[in-house]
């Protein structure tokens, strides 16, 4: 398949470097390619990683099977944006992101919850694609391999359209989860849960002292 | 130990049938004792529990040892002012309450949330008492019961005061709950996290078609 990855940041690379690894093309994007390619840590990562083409938003070709929402929140709906909403139209866009707002203070509170979400807001703005909501309520290594973390965990999927939530299963199911861990929560405004899921989340790091950890929902 | 159960629902009924079992004193507090007599399902489950001593708000005894709000959101703060913020001075409130907004349909969306907490609330309102956020992630069949979940799953616990939290943390094994599975998230700012965990609690329950799951914590 040819993905488009939106957001050189880690999560960005981290799901770059899987997906060449199982034999994708992949197409990261970012704002400024020059700037992106000053930056250290990107540099390093992109030196061990060729396959990967960057291109600006602007470039993303048009021919891109599905679409990995890896930018902060708030810039999100600018990126897609930047790519077109022509280019986007009946396309999945995996939304990874989660609306956390730095401004007041850590921990992050969210800029965008309980009564609407960033799926939502995502899935209104371009009404012509296929947003997921899903892999926001972890750190992207485990997104990208679920067996850091030992048994059972999960991830939850929020869409409104089943084929989509189903295509998005089937390239999870790739990179190593088993089908029995991802649960379909139900249409796009159940992403206000998963979003809704980051204030315990950043406080379960601390009280842990690591994110290499995950929800599991424990059922009789 | 003398406990005072705040609210009549089952989320009291069931915690006053348990502490009663397992020895201690259970002291219901309702509004008004006769409403809450003449209501069925009540009436139903007193007769089987005549251990407990039901009382109005303003006749809970001063030397109760622990408070559980067990009362809905919305009406906790009123709950506690009419049991007295005197009988309230030094003692533990173990708040289950979650602040859920029927108002605008279903599914609730809470009426405090993101940068505040009902646990928070509380604790400003009652600020010589020692508020213990914690039990609200879960049915209230599973708190009082763990092993109705096979497997390990979690209770999180948020407070200021320490010592307070480990008292709970000792009912808590008292009721059949592994201390490990305790998560202790930190201060009571922490309340903010599992209350906003409601959200994707209440699609959990639609999608998985049972209220008997529990979040579990997987790590590495």
């Amino acid at each position: 398949m040819n993905i488009s990855i939106l957001g050189s940041g880690v999560v960005g690379r981290t799901i770059s470097t899987k997906m060449t690894a199982i034999g994708h093309n992949v197409f990261l994007a970012s704002r400024d390619i020059q700037e992106t390619k000053s930056r250290e840590k990107f540099a390093e990562w992109f030196a061990n990683n060729n396959a990967v083409q960057l291109l600006e938003y602007k470039d993303i070709p048009a021919d891109t099977d599905i679409f990995i929402n890896c930018t902060q929140g708030e810039g999100s709906v600018a990126a897609l944006q930047a790519i077109g909403k022509d280019k986007l139209e009946n396309k999945i866009i995996l939304d990874i992101a989660n609306p956390l707002d730095f401004s007041k203070g850590m921990p992050p509170s969210l800029f965008i919850s309980n009564t609407d979400s960033l799926g939502e807001q995502i899935q209104r703005e371009f009404s012509k694609s296929k947003v997921v909501k899903g892999l926001n309520t972890m750190n992207c290594h485990i997104m990208m391999n679920p067996s850091i973390v030992p048994g059972d965990h999960n991830i939850f999927l929020s869409a409104d359209d089943s084929k989509a939530k189903r295509e998005v299963t089937a390239l999870l199911v790739s990179v190593g989860w088993k089908e029995t861990n991802i649960i379909d929560l139900g249409d796009i405004s159940t992403a206000r849960g998963t979003e809704m899921i980051l204030p315990i989340w950043l406080r379960l790091w601390g009280a842990l002292g690591t994110a290499d950890f995950n929800f599991h929902i424990a059922k009789k």
